[in-house]
């Protein structure tokens, strides 16, 4: 599972039914590229997450006909490992 | 699910039945790499969109049987994120 | 879906059973990469195509059992977009 | 399937519920990129391992309904060939 | 499908039970990377293959529920094409 950034929400008001109601995000990795996942956890900007992809992610979006392909499916603790999250910059 | 800009649209006379009456974009990466995506949304020449890939770009098309692996799922309102579209370049 | 590029056919005589009497094409991207696809349309060198990768790909096989990830799905009538076909290089 | 090395375990109390307990570990490849993945045979830091993504991670976590997109699969016995572990750095 | 070359076989005896007695080699692309896939077809080291990925990996090692996501789908007569496997280095 890829380890990416929060980076913030997304405004989409035209979009596919099987989307739903769902919450999007705006997730960067190390260089910058971005990608939109949904969020059944709540993650806020800042947070560093692992995401379920293919499949996994419509199974893990809590309702499998969510259409989506990624989905955040936990909050990381502390990243880099070792490091607690809020005691570096 | 990857962000990308729509070009425009694709003229394929010779398809494959799964593809049925789809509508066909041609989208592009910030480095102007292309791809084919169904849409089922009606996406603009200029917008930007986010787009379900793998088995939910089948479910996304509207129809299970359209034998895609890219669909457009939503038209993002502002990209970059704060940015309002119309108001830049 | 990508976009790549016939190249030639594939002389392959030993094989999975999955894959039947389906017939393959050497396909490459710009950079010369090269991909093996399987080819229900009748593609030629020279054409530019796009294909249905995944799961999408056994169904666009025109047999969920042909056991392939990539196949030919529509020719592109002309490519790059504006430029006819034969008119170019 | 992928050849990665471990590099540790992940704290992460906050998950979806299709996670349930599945083991963490943080993998990496060999320019440093890492990635998480469920461990259902009790791989140590510094093993090589191969993994299964996509739909085959859900089975090979040994839980359809865990909602990885890739698991370890097995630990190599020797990584590079011919090299027994321990023998090397 | 991915074209690769067979290296070597793989020694790996802690494994998931979804691996069942799958026969693992080791492939390589033109770059040198290195993946693990299972071989129904009994490829040799310097045998130029093509491989199925994803789901279908599944169903070409022979028995749906082998857990790998990368399978030797055919071993190619001539690579390059047009260059006879033996005639070259």
């Amino acid at each position: 599972m890829q380890i990416l950034q929060v980076e913030g929400s997304l405004v989409c008001t035209s979009r596919v039914e099987g989307m739903k109601h769902s919450v999007f995000r705006i997730v960067r990795d190390a260089n910058g590229k971005r990608q939109v996942a949904t969020d059944p956890v709540g993650a806020k900007p800042g947070n560093w997450v692992f995401l379920a992809s293919g499949s996994a992610a419509r199974y893990a979006a809590g309702d499998f006909e969510i259409l989506t392909d990624l989905t955040i499916a936990g909050i990381i603790d502390e990243w880099p490992p070792g490091e607690t999250i809020g005691a570096g910059s």
